[in-house]
């Protein structure tokens, strides 16, 4: 018997009317004879609401303590999916993430999958009963609770289908599917019946909902992955390996991302070992960079701009101002209202003809691009967020994405 | 260092003011040189709004999921006393009961403790941490989550304290102490300095407002409990082992238990075997009965009348159902609109003035006596459940408990 694992996100399962529906439709994929992993979000707003609790005791909560508090979001949903497949007549059983067999290193509320140990959830199905597993959460050596970070309830679902060999992974949302483009940017968006790993971590990355690190571990065990609506029955989007020949070598979306803060080391002096001194401190504190640009060095002074996520940006400017002190560095500036426009396709790099439309269309539609960076299959510009949409309705129509394909 | 183990409720910890000022009092215990562990209820009504939502998805919630689910009330507040803690500066760590060593059996919903591995607490105590623990709760063997029953959050203090080998549990409640009655009913009532295990269980058996599981463990361990308010600084009751003569052969107090409902098998045959027949499938569903009175047999027939508690009324019924027709009795007749009023006292039945003294007071104040049940240090009399507020207020005066002493 194939076994499917599913996950459906926090909108889903907002409400017991909701949870029951959820419920019915992890019953049918169990009634057409495969053995069903369910992994769940928290309901709703619930994580948002235990936050804004721990912030009432205390200003900065202890990331351990913080933890072990979000964790009782995805057990309450799980619980509550158990006991309504069972009231439908069911054999269903609840796991914690850490009775999952979930294990992770120790980096509180962004643990790193270290192993999983699927004995417990193999023993239910084997028993014949669906497993409802509590998402975004694992435990330690020390059997300490821990978070995957925010979104990581889709990890949870791709590491257990990759442990459990499962046949496909369904990440069940309130969107059908992945889209050319936000459909509320651009109202011509349409949705991909299917899509590259590769890409798909590029659209990820750069605006898609879905998690970029689920796309990057599903790629490595090559599960195949279907992103559709828990709402309404339509056929969703495909994230597999084996995409055909027939839609490389195009564009196949727009992503854009809000996510994006600009910081500005000014006038720093062009030595060995200065941007090393820069950026240490910041990945020991575990802040992400993003891109990294250094201007052409003028009397060997230059200056050194990048950017990272919003949310890190005061944390990013508390980290490196003691450092910019003491390499004799004129100073910090930053701007935390800029936004990333994406273009992604495979094969892009190799065909220049696609930076060249994208810049001239961001041109044509008058908007300013403050950085550039691509990687194989994508070209990505750093512009005013408030010109994201012009931006991504243009570069929608450029590159034909309106059209029907 | 002396050990402390305090345990606060969940009026203690009903919001984040609540829940810093519980932080503080923590924190000045150990400020005092001992190594604090304490252990927390869930905050306010959390349990019963987790229940409510448990019904809104399934009418009749299967047990282990129940638990889980429940769980997470106690580990929100735990995580939060914690982060208050840490906020005022001391350093201090959230455990659940899993985490904290509590192991029990698999009788979900009202598990009971098989054992406590303090590994993990005694290494963050001597770390220096003060250490919060999750009430309630306990995992089986195969690290399932289960709770150990209503209030047992005092029952996890208790087995903290023992296994710890601690000085003393502190019971911090809404409560000032342990009353000669119950204040609400009678207002002359009086706070005692200090009582006996014994005299303390019958009264928490028989309505005062503590856990009688955790009472006897206290007494299995000799572990001393101080009953004391977390709001207001009043000095408290204190249950020990070694209370003085000179409270010996004296009612201590006045207890009242409305949650009584009555079953009474009509027309049984009186046969050995017969009332095995009966008792045993209550066992079974884990029923506990209380009293049982069985009537003169006329003509080998005769009725069973025995009490449990009212939330266990309908199952009972249920289960003794098929075994009334078989051993071929004329029905079930069930009333649970009454109550247990008890005198309690050590060395109460050699001295029979206590009972004549009770059974005339209520026939006295026009009150009937449907049942009567004795043990070394109590009289109960079952009453309709309306007159109890004159039953105690009359027993309270007869027995001089009015007066200071």
């Amino acid at each position: 018997m194939a076994v499917i694992v599913q996950k459906y996100g926090g909108s889903s399962v907002a409400n017991a009317e909701r949870i029951k529906h959820v419920a019915g439709r992890i019953g049918q994929c169990h009634d057409r004879g495969n053995r069903v992993v369910a992994v769940v979000s928290a309901m709703g707003d619930t994580t948002d609401h235990l936050i804004e609790l721990a912030h009432q005791v205390a200003p900065s909560p202890a990331p351990r303590e913080m933890d072990l508090l979000l964790s009782t979001g995805e057990i309450v949903s799980c619980t509550l999916v158990a006991m309504a497949l069972q009231d439908l007549g069911y054999k269903a059983v609840s796991l914690s993430g850490g009775q999952a067999g979930i294990r992770t290193d120790t980096a509180h509320t962004r643990a790193r999958i270290t192993g999983l140990e699927p004995d417990r959830i193999q023993r239910e199905l084997e028993k014949g009963h669906i497993v409802i597993v509590a998402g975004f959460q694992g435990v330690t050596e020390e059997m300490d609770i821990t978070t995957l970070g925010r979104g990581a309830s889709d990890l949870t679902a791709v590491a257990l289908a990759a442990g459990l060999q499962a046949e496909r992974c369904e990440i069940y949302t309130d969107v059908e599917g992945i889209y050319t483009a936000d459909p509320r940017l651009v109202p011509k968006a349409r949705k991909l019946k299917e899509i590259g790993f590769e890409e798909m971590l590029e659209l990820a990355n750069y605006g898609a909902k879905m998690q970029p690190r689920s796309i990057e571990l599903a790629a490595v065990y090559n599960v195949p992955v279907l992103v559709s609506s828990s709402f309404v029955e339509a056929p969703g989007t495909l994230i597999h390996g084996g995409v055909g020949m027939e839609v490389r070598n195009k564009v196949r979306g727009i992503a854009a991302d809000r996510d994006v803060a600009k910081i500005t080391v000014l006038g720093v002096p062009d030595r060995p070992g200065i941007v090393a001194a820069l950026f240490d401190p910041l990945a020991q504190e575990g802040i992400s960079v993003d891109t990294i640009v250094q201007n052409a060095s003028v009397e060997h002074i230059t200056d050194v701009t990048f950017t990272v996520s919003r949310r890190d940006l005061r944390r990013a400017l508390e980290v490196i101002g003691p450092v910019v002190k003491s390499i004799g560095s004129r100073g910090c500036a930053s701007d935390d209202r800029l936004a990333k426009v994406s273009i992604v396709g495979t094969g892009m790099l190799n065909a220049p003809g696609f930076a060249a439309t994208m810049f001239r269309t961001l041109a044509e539609a008058g908007i300013n691009i403050e950085m550039i960076t691509t990687s194989e299959i994508r070209i990505t510009c750093l512009v005013a967020e408030d010109r994201v949409p012009a931006a991504v309705q243009a570069l929608h129509a450029a590159f034909r994405l309106d059209e029907d394909q």
